[in-house]
């Protein structure tokens, strides 16, 4: 009966620290955009280099959590809810450490670009990169939180940074046409408008699981997003 | 005793359906992206939209055998190395989803293409994506059948969709910067190289994850690859 106990409550532990550790590498990602983007705004070479020579701790985290949801399904069997919450840990560690990536990849972009003069003041990319920031931090609240409400709150705002996104691909194309100079910066911030919409895409398809986790139905890829689930 | 046997043999069939539906994916995927790149060299519009709208099936694929996957693990209670393949099977299917979204972007793609002339003949990205194609299709077969080799052979061709992608980039902008009418078009072209990298990616995603499921050790994010593990 001790033993029992004692299993339970490592079992507890075990569950605590998955959360845990989502949200610190939730945490981990959301300060590598921030410094991407604050790199590029402030032309900040040594930053974007550091930004990178840190994405090893994404990494890291990722193989540590998997194994963690491995550990835990092995020695503890769960079932129903929580069998669904440690599948879907495994899971959001995928998007978490691909949203690393794209951190990664702007900082790339960053270093390019600061080869030549700015081109345009930055107004839509940082804008684009809270939007992404707070969807990420959401979905990741909504699992831990298992609230569903505030993860369908996340896939409509998806919609937004869509149209951010469309508005600069129209205005980066606009100053190629205009000054031939321009085309190699402009297709570098495309892709920098690109990463962030694909962080925004990550985050919402963490909300999508959580509805999944909580309510065990998918909501994945309808046409209509329901207004409650 | 012959419950116990029903229930062994139950599992056995329920892990090759789960091999038998992940290549069925994989299958579908693939012929999504085959579709996509003849919609776009033979300028076939209609050939876009039905690749499109057929997009549901990956998505129906997806949540099926992630239900499989949990179904499996929560009856079955698997240890050890069927632990690993099921928990690798749900990771997998993100991917092969993922692909399948990119097969869309590429069709979207060409629909806005198709609504000017031909900017250049199509020499680079059906090259990439029959590169593309062969290594989500090995990394499949080395999930299949545990093959660690043929899992490192696919990683080891990611280095050639760069290359060519990264080609294909000072093409098209040299393109655009020579014409600024040239400028959308090319644009699009270059998104469509980048969808073709990814999708390289994910399928260098599942082979690493091959390797981490037969071996229980992660390849993931080594900067050199091992030649053997």
């Amino acid at each position: 009966m001790e033993a029992r106990l004692h299993t339970d409550r490592r079992y507890e532990e075990e569950l605590k620290a998955l959360h845990h550790d989502i949200l610190e590498m939730g945490g981990f990602v959301e300060k590598q955009i921030v410094n991407a983007i604050a790199a590029l705004v402030h032309r900040d070479s040594e930053r974007a280099r550091e930004t990178i020579a840190r994405d090893h701790t994404a990494n890291r985290m990722d193989v540590e959590i998997d194994e963690l949801c491995i550990r835990l399904l092995a020695l503890h069997q769960p079932a129903a809810r929580d069998l669904r919450l440690i599948t879907t840990g495994l899971k959001i560690t995928t998007d978490l450490e691909r949203i690393g990536d794209m951190a990664v990849n702007i900082c790339e972009r960053v270093l390019e670009l600061n080869e030549e003069p700015q081109l345009k003041p930055f107004i839509d990319i940082p804008q684009m990169a809270d939007i992404a920031q707070r969807m990420l931090r959401q979905s990741l609240d909504a699992f831990v939180h298992e609230d569903t409400e505030l993860a369908l709150k996340v896939c409509a705002e998806d919609d937004s940074i869509d149209s951010l996104n469309n508005q600069l691909f129209r205005e980066l194309l606009s100053y190629m046409a205009e000054n031939p100079n321009t085309v190699t910066r402009a297709a570098r911030l495309l892709f920098v408008s690109k990463y962030l919409e694909r962080i925004a895409d990550h985050a919402t398809n963490i909300a999508e699981m959580v509805v999944f986790m909580v309510k065990g139905t998918s909501i994945r890829h309808l046409d209509h997003l329901p207004e409650h689930v």
